[in-house]
């Protein structure tokens, strides 16, 4: 470096050092000024043009508020009401440490009430009531019980769901101070603001929907979600509410619904971490006009599953498309493992190293990472017969850097928006599909100063 | 926000852009004109005030050059001799993608070839010869069989060791071009050249030494490492040596080493990857006047394991310590699991957590995102059941936050540059440790940007 551009870059380091002292000064002024929430970060480079149409589901409302569990001028509560004869179905969080309207959702669906009464959902944004010892579970009997009572459904019917900080007793008085409010004001087509109210780290609000006919007749489905951090395998979806006016029985549904978790939320990953909250419910009204899905093997049957998988995978690719600080959008494929877990091994090792994000995140082409992340998945791989794929480009193959490699064109495609990494490991007949975002800085803003 | 403060966040917001455009065109400028290492980080705020004053280990002389592999202007070849008679043990990453180098040493070490001759190691930084197909292998070859014929020693007792940028083939004519240079060079007393020569991203040369007494006669530990990112369970070190003049067989050496690598280089973490490439190799000179450790229940040999525990130890905190981008130091100590693979399980989980992590960057006693870990480990917990402690600061207990819970005091605590977190499972004897960093900004420009 000559002496010119030293000087050069000391000028500039001063001049970014009084810069920085500007910006936290006036950070620290909207954050005195402005709730938490709307503090916010800026919306996600990788969020949908806007919040898609959503079709009208019969038989479920909607009722949004402002409680002020934690947040202040936002909304933070959510209250659905499904009609009489919905049946429910719903797939939660696998951690030890699940919160306590988790393990009282679990229960309810376990203990199958008869599905011709009325039921509700409640949820609240702020606070996850989660390691909050036996208050917690006093809590969630106390908003399912009012709830209950101002709805007039069985409490065995009411679910609920809190997102937000860990550990602080929820002031679920706040909440119970709102319903009669939520009860007034429910409605079919509020379905978005009920999107927003949920939302904690959301940087966009996430809906998706998709219709089949059967018989002629319409069958719809509507779905929402909130989550950006804490997505990791094992339904670590965060919260999601899906509803459709299908009739199908809750046991179908519910198996359904266990198989395409497993093909869509538990597939996509932001940091590893898994929530004690995460928790999904899907719910049927049965108020189309078309026949009831009796027969899962039936045409009619498969199309609602597909449907009703294109909803979930819409969703889930939404939640990491809002990754905490993500700017790229990246699909892994694994093909010839020796068998699916491996492939999913694999998959994950590879979506979850901290070297791979970051290096998608610098658009850096540093396919060794891929082969480091491989070689560490516990999986069985054989270093000769990988090959490695950044998007049609074929990066390495035979145990090393493939003969016609080209750096400039690899360095391009990295400079995109949307990546995938196939790996293909030559074994077997093992595959899978996986989904996450790059690793940035933004991830360390957020996480870094969440809950002061 | 007033309309002013937005106009004045405006003007800030071009203002950077401005700034972040001229930054990029003057590091662009930095990148082409000076070497990638020397560009370098600044030394970990972690690091230990000098490097330590080392003894000399009879028979283990040490030379380093400037090949040029990858950087210039550093020292990146570190050539070793050893003594005939030394007894060489090692340890191994177990990545299922491993460099040629570490093939090659792990068959050299399964041979067991006689120690009564020579032996040799020679390590390159700035490429790792890793995915490199059949040429890396070959290049192993050439360059351990010209030490040996430049040194007069058996191929199959020259180790080697390669660490840098994974699927680029290794120059390794620049490395057999300096090896008369080297065998030139040799000395007893520049180990620290040597700890320098084998560094890559990482900000200070690590070192640390042992002396015990054996009837009297003085036995000397000496060792160096290198390694700060894809630090992680399953022999992450990266690289490390230890010489001693310790008169020991092969055997019992190698058994020690397997035993103390579990509890010390396999119980670190920095970021959850595992290298293609790490290595450990002890060698014993038997050049020591004390006597044989043979029984490895005696007394002297139990003496001789705590020593190098201690130098494994240091060495592999010293690794911690020059995390990429760490500011803290963090021991995770679990108590009361159902048995010990179950708290090791809890221990990594919260030590490889990015949102523990980087909620410790952020100096947030957030002890909702341990129990979350805790919760994700796949490990027997009871919420009920479960403590958690910040140093000697009780801040959970029997499902809640603990009575006592002093949030300003914690805070101050989160301060501190050296962190405890302890979890009680309260379930039974199963005990671990384990030691991470935290998870910053610095981490993210690190590898980010490594490659490019």
């Amino acid at each position: 470096m000559t002496k010119k551009e030293k000087g050069a870059k000391a000028k500039l380091k001063a001049e970014a050092k009084g810069l920085r002292k500007k910006l936290k000064a006036l950070k620290a002024d909207v954050a005195a000024t402005a709730p938490k929430a709307a503090k916010g970060h800026s919306v996600s480079p990788l969020a949908p043009a806007a919040f898609p149409q959503l079709p009208v589901i019969a038989g479920v409302e909607f009722a949004t508020a402002e409680a002020g569990v934690r947040y202040r001028n936002r909304t933070d509560v959510m209250l659905v009401r499904l009609a009489p004869g919905t049946a429910i179905a719903g797939a939660f969080t696998r951690s030890a440490t699940r919160a306590a309207s988790v393990l009282d959702c679990q229960a309810k669906l376990r203990r199958r009430a008869p599905s011709d009464e009325g039921a509700a959902i409640i949820v609240n944004s702020g606070n996850a009531n989660a390691f909050t010892g036996a208050a917690g579970q006093s809590a969630v009997d106390q908003v399912t019980a009012e709830v209950a009572r101002v709805l007039g459904v069985p409490q065995k019917r009411v679910f609920s769901s809190s997102t937000g900080v860990i550990g602080e007793p929820l002031p679920h008085d706040r909440i119970t101070a709102k319903l009669e409010e939520l009860a007034g004001a429910l409605s079919e087509d509020t379905i978005e603001a009920a999107a927003r109210a949920i939302m904690t780290t959301d940087t966009f609000p996430k809906g998706a929907a998709a219709e089949i006919e059967i018989d002629g007749q319409p069958v719809r489905i509507a779905g929402i979600a909130k989550g950006s951090g804490m997505i990791a395998p094992d339904m670590a979806t965060m919260l999601v509410y899906i509803f459709t006016d299908a009739k199908i029985a809750a046991g179908p549904l519910q198996k359904m619904v266990g198989r395409l978790t497993d093909k869509t939320f538990n597939c996509i990953t932001v940091d590893s971490d898994t929530s004690t909250s995460d928790a999904m419910i899907v719910a049927a009204t049965g108020k189309s006009a078309a026949p009831e899905i009796s027969d899962m093997r039936s045409g009619p049957a498969k199309a609602f599953e597909r449907a009703l998988r294109t909803v979930m995978m819409d969703l889930a690719h939404q939640v990491v498309r809002d990754g905490e600080g993500a700017t790229k959008f990246v699909e892994v494929k694994v093909t010839g493992a020796a068998d699916a877990g491996d492939a999913r091994r694999v998959a994950m090792a590879i979506a979850n190293s901290p070297l791979v994000k970051t290096a998608i995140a610098g658009e850096d082409a540093n396919w060794g990472r891929v082969v480091m992340a491989v070689g560490k998945s516990g999986a069985k791989a054989d270093r000769d017969l990988l090959s490695i794929r950044f998007g049609k480009i074929l990066v390495a193959e035979k145990g090393w850097r493939a003969p016609d490699y080209d750096e400039a064109e690899t360095s391009a495609y990295m400079r995109g928006q949307e990546l995938t990494i196939a790996v293909d490991l030559g074994l077997g007949r093992g595959r899978a599909q996986v989904w996450t975002c790059d690793l940035t800085h933004g991830y360390i803003d957020i996480n870094a100063d969440y809950r002061s």
